[in-house]
């Protein structure tokens, strides 16, 4: 195999992603799938685009710690720690600013202004994976069984089930 | 600095947890702050009880892969992929049976007898750190903003701030 | 290639090995031989018998770390240093006692009671090897010449070919 | 010690570095050293200016991967494989542009436009380290014996001796 | 701390080591202790001298692979592989030969001429330890019990205590 | 796949490298592509040939540390460190000296003797690749544009044009 330029090349992360979803943000993900040439590195990079009052819900990456700067807007961000403590770590970013999410740990942004946002991120991963929380736990397939959910979010069943029901046609649409 | 025995050892790992709590299940867990001699070496063992129709509710290991065997009893086992498929990998576990959760995926396990479980799990971390998700989410200190929440999640906020209500009780209680 | 369940399972860590062997133990290995969903991730768990007065024989594990459990009966447990000061690091273990051999140090359990004894042992690889002493020093295959064994246990050639064919005959039967 | 969200934090990155210098690039950084909370995390980031003409010359990082991508600009960016093919791998980037330095190989960019160019680019390393190639060689402290670069380079001292008084001062002042 | 050349520097690997001594070899070692810039490389290097007739005895390394390559002499070089195959691997090596012992394995070195032998060897740890199996299992302070070196290798206790005799005189003199 | 002796050995380190080129030197290597056991095992092995007033040109490896034992002759040997110090950490080593060149940085040997000089180094890497600076800057295929590197190294466009010939030239033939 003789590799060029273009393995490790990849075009258009200037261009906004479709936030018109749910969450009202998208990420673009550069990683071993699209650059082959990061095979073995151990790095790739993101684009994420935040409309107003859009988010990246929380979420965890299984193999990688994220450094994220924000580009354009203003971000609230997060991530909280492992048990017993579970503390936030939050903080508002604006243009410049730089945030780290240590590796498998829930974090968000959200971009409370009425403006777009735009952030890059890398992560320390050619494939670093993602998890959003909501979409796991709710929207797997198939369902989690919804008794077991309802006792460990303590709720009514019926909580479980319209979260399931929901986060299933998301997932299926 | 002179080692001897005790730095590698750990004595109680036979000695039933207390499930005398909301989910019914309880880890015992010996990592380097238990056995100062694991240091550098990248593994930990756990023991987990199970009163019946406990669990162990969704969490992650930001750290470590963790491969589970039952003692005794019956359990429900799962994960559930990264995105986007966030397929459920589910299993009927029963005594003697082994099952491996890969690292910083979320899982969990649930007793669905009415008898007690037991299982021995080991970690390939000497610190795996444990992220019980309905407790970092719905139970961090701070609270994370329930408007993002709500969005996340597609509920009410008034759904987020009754779980909130509730586990921060449970956090700090 | 799709995984299911199946590819993160295994079966049958309950059943009793059978010790009726000359050493009186037994070994059974949940490795990703047997499970293949461990490939990467570093981890493999095996379960150990031991016949009164068995033991598991003086071995290394050449690429991994052991954490190991008593589930029924006694131990002698130890591991030894490595050079110059060979130490050996040495404790009584009861249920429930958690004991580590650390990475390629040479280790041993021996069982003193009139009982069976059961461990349970992590090891930091999923394919750590075993290297049991006796059998790759006097049992390998071609021989090791007797004469540099000799010098190097410091004892008359014909103790070194006594101890040759008695495990030659072992490992070829 | 207790951490908080400035353990992660950095601010500034929006603000252009002064390019007013022989080169004509600014590299402003964000390692371990600007967010302690880096440490173990294996990742960092950087901001790239670059005036009309200007370039980050050849320079290497002993530790890490970089991932670049183009904010505003236009670049030509290239890495030369090692012995002894020593193939120049080249590109003309544009924003929204990515491309990837694997580690220790050496590599530049060049902004060949009469507007200003801007880049992030992400390492694999929380301390990834950089060797400016001409600085390194022929700038070093105390000088590398003219000799030698002379045998290296193939040209004569006085070359060698120009270089060197060259970067001295550069480094010196 | 500002390190000098001396931090990377060790003097002295060309003078024979002492081989008068029961196996008649000698290792001088530079490690991370002899050369302390070493820490976090990840390699050491060390000379073996043997006197004719002389072995470096069957020993582990348990962090570490060992390339050697002959200087002088000639050598009969050997390593055995795990269970349960306990192959032996073996080579006749002249000056100018080189090969590799992989981490972990149980592995020897004699001088079968009536000339000094020579070795340079490099391993892939910056302290990888040293196990001589002999002295480690019949040396050790205090000694294993030896009922239970009697049933590892199959031989009446009294072989186990004058081994024991033997290796403790050597260990403690 | 079964392995043999041969699988582990390499002959021919004692055997002097032709050194009748420019630079005066000549690299015999010992790495993975030679041996195949050393596959995964993280180290390999060199002898490099000096003629009198020979040298082994700056060049890094970029995925390795070097640790160099001189076995006849005298070297001037030397690393520099990575911005912005670029100290050069320098020493005259004689047989039996050993010197350790940090993964990544700047690194020479010259022989200022009138007799030949051996050194035999490890590479804590199977396959650790080496990158000339001379020749990667200078010879690269194709050429780096000439502007680039006549401001990089601060020098007329003519002299850039100069090294490319004679290198493209050395690396052509």
């Amino acid at each position: 195999m003789k590799v060029d330029a273009d393995d490790f090349f990849f075009s258009g992360l200037n261009k906004p992603g479709n936030t018109n979803n749910k969450v009202g943000s998208n990420v673009t993900t550069v990683n071993v799938n699209k650059i082959g040439g990061l095979n073995t590195l151990g790095i790739s990079l993101v684009r994420i685009d935040y409309a107003p009052y859009g988010q990246n819900p929380p979420h965890t990456h299984p193999r990688a710690t994220e450094i994220l700067t924000v580009i354009e807007g203003t971000l609230h961000v997060g991530f909280v720690t492992s048990n017993t403590q579970n503390r936030l770590i939050f903080k508002v970013l604006n243009a410049g600013d730089v945030f780290v999410f240590p590796v498998g740990l829930i974090h968000f942004q959200f971009n409370p202004g009425h403006e777009n946002a735009v952030a890059i991120a890398a992560l320390s991963s050619q494939n670093p994976g993602v998890i959003t929380i909501a979409n796991a736990v709710f929207g797997s397939n198939p369902k989690i069984d919804d008794g077991i959910l309802a006792k460990a979010f303590q709720v009514d069943k019926k909580v479980i089930d319209d979260l399931q029901s929901q986060f299933w046609m998301d997932n299926n649409n």
